[in-house]
């Protein structure tokens, strides 16, 4: 994948640093900074066993004031009880000082391995020269430094006009396995230069996050770090002051269209993945079985082997939409398609089906199953990929 | 895995034929008899995509006098419509003519390939054969006749005195990939020569279940014709009229049994799997909980590479402890263990920890992962295995 264009943010510097917290020889701490007078929101993991870091950038978000995000990549302080703690605290305590703010200005967040203790020499080390070196033009390299088993860098990039004034949105992100974000994503971050107040930005933000990193599964595997911020630095002199208004519902689109182009990302990156498969429920009773049904499939090993075979099993979709829990479920009611052709009506193959049909649509790099309950009018899209040996083999190998 | 010693069951009759259904040179199809006056029970898949012959046994069971269970392997009969349900009963009425009993005294079982239809022919052929050969130490030919991707055939045998009489109860089982059972095993067939009223026998089948093939997972994908049947011929002469009572709760231990031995199997041939992995889950506020917590850590790709690797990587565990979905779980009163090795308290690594501690218990062929939620008195146990290579090949060559 080549990185698309990428523009800069007025308001938002970024600086990183090989602090050889994990890696060798490449960028592994990130730091952004955000202008005086803008605003923050972000989602979290919703799984139980939060990382440190997840716990202070919540509390930190909510003290009001957030100045900068700290981001390093190989160690993610989870799983590190009490001590993980201190640690990320004093992460911040080094970046306030370097940076002039007080600690709570300060959003700390780790990637990597779960259940070392994050090492804060290094911190110490690298923090003057990020500070130093903040530029507005350091996206690319800052989606290379907050990478792990990650293949390639994650960006995206938007430029609307509000007002008649141009507008930025730009992010980066990265994950590639342990991808099943409940509530946000790996880690995210994506910025703009509109001004936003803080509770139109989260509201934005959560919209936007629904449909793109809540709808993304390599192995159903939610990380105790996903977290996902909005950055708005007001720079470009154009305001949101509502959603519900053209510039807000302009800026919800190029929002939404940035958080879902970074989510497909992750998912062709995913984990030893040679497939890119949308997931598509429809005519279900409600969104939420329509998620039930989609997410089933998606986790489905079996599902998932065969699209790693180009195997147009049908029997297998059948199957997972089958014991994804939906009560009273008309089986002889259900289709399903891949891509438009349609291989399941009736409750069985359909007649028109033929094998080389399917397996044409399985042998291209990404395609779609779209699966009709015939019990009403919801629908919702899911993106997944295929599961191979290397999926197997980097999880044997990775120490995530 | 060695075959243990397999008692035949007096009123109990077994044949197998090489009817060419799907594979060749070898056995595909298997007929139990059950002597006149024998009970009956069962338990189904819930997979609402339950193939045709698991809704007529259904429906035979229910007409309360079956006389024979027929099974075929490496065709599922499943998401074949209309046209599967007429090639079910069409089946039952070949078998029931060979046999001269009334098509609703047999019960049809299918396994393999989901969504091709199932040709009758090879059963014409091969019933009047299989009714003359019935006899009752066909048990070993039977457990092979049943497989399909399993690579051992799958007995277990008890035998228990009750009232000075010796009983009898043996069983066999098929199994390995699509194994997450709801209700029921893929396919199982235990026998007794104990006398049972249906009711009873259905209530001690249930009972023996639960903890047995519904407490295994190989993948997560509930398969689409799990069948799992209790045959009492009361040739022993020893009638079991109540559970409460020495005889009853004799039978039923020793019906437990029966059905975990056959469970285990399953997961000790589970599709590539090359570690028998015990999961404890307990101190929970209920069995429900603790059965969330148990399957989401054995279903979990991350958790399940990780022991293919011997990599005591905890981490896992705990994040998949955390997604699974506990309200208010306080993460620093979990503990987790391998074996009796402790490796978490507090919220992260126990002190006393170490690697090689827990790369010793993970190097092994089966060792158990005990999670203590520190949340009430509940507790579960689950059966799984690891997620290889070898899973990912058989699933991408084999259409299940």
């Amino acid at each position: 994948m080549t990185d698309p264009m990428i523009y800069p943010v007025p308001g938002i510097r970024l600086a990183t640093a090989a602090a050889g917290i994990r890696y060798k020889n490449r960028d592994d701490l990130l730091l952004i900074e955000l202008a005086e007078g803008g605003t923050a929101a972000a989602v979290f993991t919703r799984n139980a066993f939060c990382a440190a870091p997840v716990t202070l950038a919540r509390e930190h978000l909510a003290a009001g004031a957030p100045r900068y995000l700290l981001i390093n990549a190989g160690n993610a302080n989870a799983g590190t009880g009490r001590t993980g703690m201190v640690a990320a605290r004093e992460t911040c305590r080094i970046a306030a000082e370097a940076a002039g703010c007080a600690p709570e200005q300060v959003l700390p967040f780790s990637t990597g391995v779960i259940g070392q203790d994050l090492p804060t020499e290094p911190f110490s080390r690298a923090l003057p020269g990020l500070v130093d070196g903040l530029a507005e033009d350091a996206w690319p390299v800052a989606a290379r430094a907050i990478m792990t088993t990650d293949t390639v860098p994650k960006l995206a990039s938007r430029r609307i006009s509000v007002a008649g004034k141009p507008v930025t949105i730009t992010g980066i992100c990265k994950g590639s396995g342990m991808i099943h974000p409940d509530m946000a994503t790996m880690l995210g971050y994506v910025a703009t230069d509109a001004a936003l107040p803080a509770p139109l930005a989260q509201q934005a933000l959560v919209a936007a996050v629904q449909p793109s990193f809540n709808s993304i599964t390599v192995d159903g595997d939610t990380s105790t770090n996903d977290a996902c911020v909005l950055l708005a630095s007001g720079k470009s002199g154009a305001s949101i002051d509502s959603l519900d208004s053209d510039a807000g519902r302009a800026f919800q689109q190029a929002l939404s269209e940035v958080c879902y182009e970074l989510a497909r990302s992750i998912v062709l990156d995913g984990e030893g993945a040679t497939k890119l498969v949308e997931i598509v429920v429809e005519t279900a009773a409600s969104e939420e079985e329509a998620r039930q049904v989609a997410f089933t499939v998606a986790h489905s090993p079996l599902v998932k082997t065969a699209l790693f075979a180009s195997d147009p099993n049908w029997g297998r979709i059948l199957a997972a939409v089958g014991r994804a829990g939906l009560s009273e479920l008309d089986i002889d009611a259900v289709q399903v398609w891949l891509d438009d052709t349609r291989i399941v009506c009736d409750g069985g193959r359909d007649p028109a089906y033929t094998e080389q049909a399917g397996k044409a649509v399985l042998s291209k790099p990404a395609f779609q199953i779209r699966v009709a309950l015939a019990r009403g009018t919801a629908s919702t899209k899911v993106l997944t990929c295929d599961l191979s040996f290397d999926y197997v083999k980097i999880n044997a190998e990775y120490r995530s």
